[in-house]
């Protein structure tokens, strides 16, 4: 008989960016997400990131069935009681703010709780992973981290580059985190963080998302999600089981125009990386096969609490710590 | 001895469009002001609409001491027992919304809860008061206003056409106001609404805003505050006390620039009228006057609980009646 610590739980996936809409939103629902941090900006200007947010609000109204918004932890517990799943609006990158640091208040009042400080190369803000250097978080990236913490907004650093990142570790006032990230010492790769950055963020009360995009496992296209949950416990073992979590990235439901877009610089500009084929890991392939997840982590002999903790308790502490609720 | 009528009131002014800033705020505490409709959008586009937004945020934080932001009728109760005026974010045109119905969400979640339908000439929803002709509420105006209606918004009417203005109140599935206008019968102006036109908002259920701005005065410069007085009452007659409130339309701290500005098409198109030199009534030359208006009714013999509703207890029940809260 399956254990029902998956159902019983608050399950939080800390980065999805599908194709969003019913059919992702339906597997949400069989997955049994509590919550998830869902990209509504990749490299949109102001106006751009703004009819994404209205076309969310629009499936606030259209699917309240499935999904509500979220704005505090309060929301996420709501949200499991009504069966629902949660979404919390969250950025790839910081070009929605164009130049203006006071935008950042109207995104953050419209449930905008969590933003990535650069998106695989240079912002006004820092730079990204991809890019051939990194010279840290320019003076307006400090003003806007600034911002950003007095408004509760969780800096997200998973494609951000080892300077810049450094840099925000050190002078956010609050906890920052890669949302989704796996480590450099299963597969080196631009985007994968070394085992020095990973106890870097951890040290400093930051937190780690760990993905299971296949392009940055150990075994690729091959993967399962035994090796996710492998990868997930590398990251336990340097990090503390406290300061770990779970951020997919999911894709569902996009083809090659889509990976196009966020492989070349702004859109459109010079290709970044070539991921090949994504196949995500047998066994979890969907978003509604969350539920494998969580019971690969009990196949493995983790205990329950932990378990509990890395797919959404610790999650909820990070984002109660940074939301002030 | 002063009455204390004004200083235990609720007092609302339904329209102020001055050069907002520290002065201004402080002149409305001095007034006694618990809450002012104070215009954010004229001729703004979306992004522009939104920068002024952001500026008021950051207005909210700066002079906390003396303002806040209101979003419901709570709010301005609220406003009353900390001794701060209530800021209400509204719109003199609908601008700001553009072509997407979808941004009126975003901008009442961020706090604009009045929005005129158009401004002295034609957009895309309907016609202002100073175009030659008036085609009424466009199709887009009506699911502009249904979505109005579904998200609170109180639809205004101050300076639209009059064909427009006949659609939107009988469409409306709520309550509409005109929140600063004069009657014609006291003094023709395009601006100015017939007996025929308050009794049709009044009879449907609407509202009365009484504006002082002296061009549209039967006195013009030369009127004191007991001649806005006089035209309050004129509408009263024709209203019931129920459906009239105040809109000063002060316009503090601006000079020829900004009537310019407001005075021509979209800005800087043709003229639309010219009001020559404006001065506000004797007795109500600035917003810290605003006791002397409550002290001329009381002059004029108005009872207390007439007093009271019209300026500022008619104004709550209008919004609690729109915002829902």
């Amino acid at each position: 008989m399956p254990s029902d610590l998956h159902d019983r739980s608050i399950v939080i996936d800390g980065l999805i960016i599908s194709d969003f809409g019913r059919p992702v939103f339906e597997d949400m629902r069989k997955g049994g997400l509590t919550a998830a941090n869902c990209t509504c900006c990749v490299w949109e200007n102001f106006t751009e990131t703004m009819r994404n947010v209205m076309r969310w609000k629009a499936y606030f109204r259209e699917h309240a069935d499935l999904i509500t918004q979220i704005y505090t932890t309060a929301d996420i517990q709501a949200a499991k009681e009504a069966g629902k799943t949660g979404i919390i609006l969250g950025w790839q990158n910081i070009t929605g703010i164009e130049d203006q640091i006071g935008y950042l208040g109207l995104f953050k009042e419209l449930g905008v709780g969590i933003i990535q400080m650069a998106y695989n190369t240079q912002n006004l803000v820092g730079t990204g992973c991809y890019e051939s250097r990194d010279g840290g978080l320019s003076d307006f990236g400090h003003d806007v981290l600034g911002e950003m913490n007095r408004l509760g907004i969780l800096a997200d650093l998973s494609h951000v580059g080892p300077k810049t990142s450094e840099d925000v570790i050190l002078a956010s006032r609050q906890r920052v985190a890669y949302s989704h990230c796996l480590p450099a010492g299963l597969k080196a790769h631009p985007r994968n963080k070394s085992d020095e950055q990973l106890r870097f963020i951890a040290e400093r009360d930051g937190f780690v998302g760990v993905t299971m995009f296949p392009p940055f496992l150990r075994r690729g296209p091959e993967s399962t999600v035994d090796d996710y949950v492998e990868a997930i416990e590398y990251v336990l073992n340097l990090c503390g089981e406290d300061k770990v979590g779970i951020g997919t990235d999911f894709t569902q439901g996009y083809g090659q125009p889509f990976f196009d877009w966020i492989t070349h610089d702004k859109g459109y500009g010079r290709r970044l990386t070539d991921f090949g084929e994504v196949i995500n890991p047998e066994g979890l392939r969907t978003i509604g096969e969350w539920p494998n997840l969580t019971a690969a982590m009990e196949r493995r002999g983790w205990p329950d609490a932990r378990i509990e903790r890395v797919i959404g308790g610790n999650w909820v502490a990070l984002l109660r710590d940074v939301w002030g609720a």
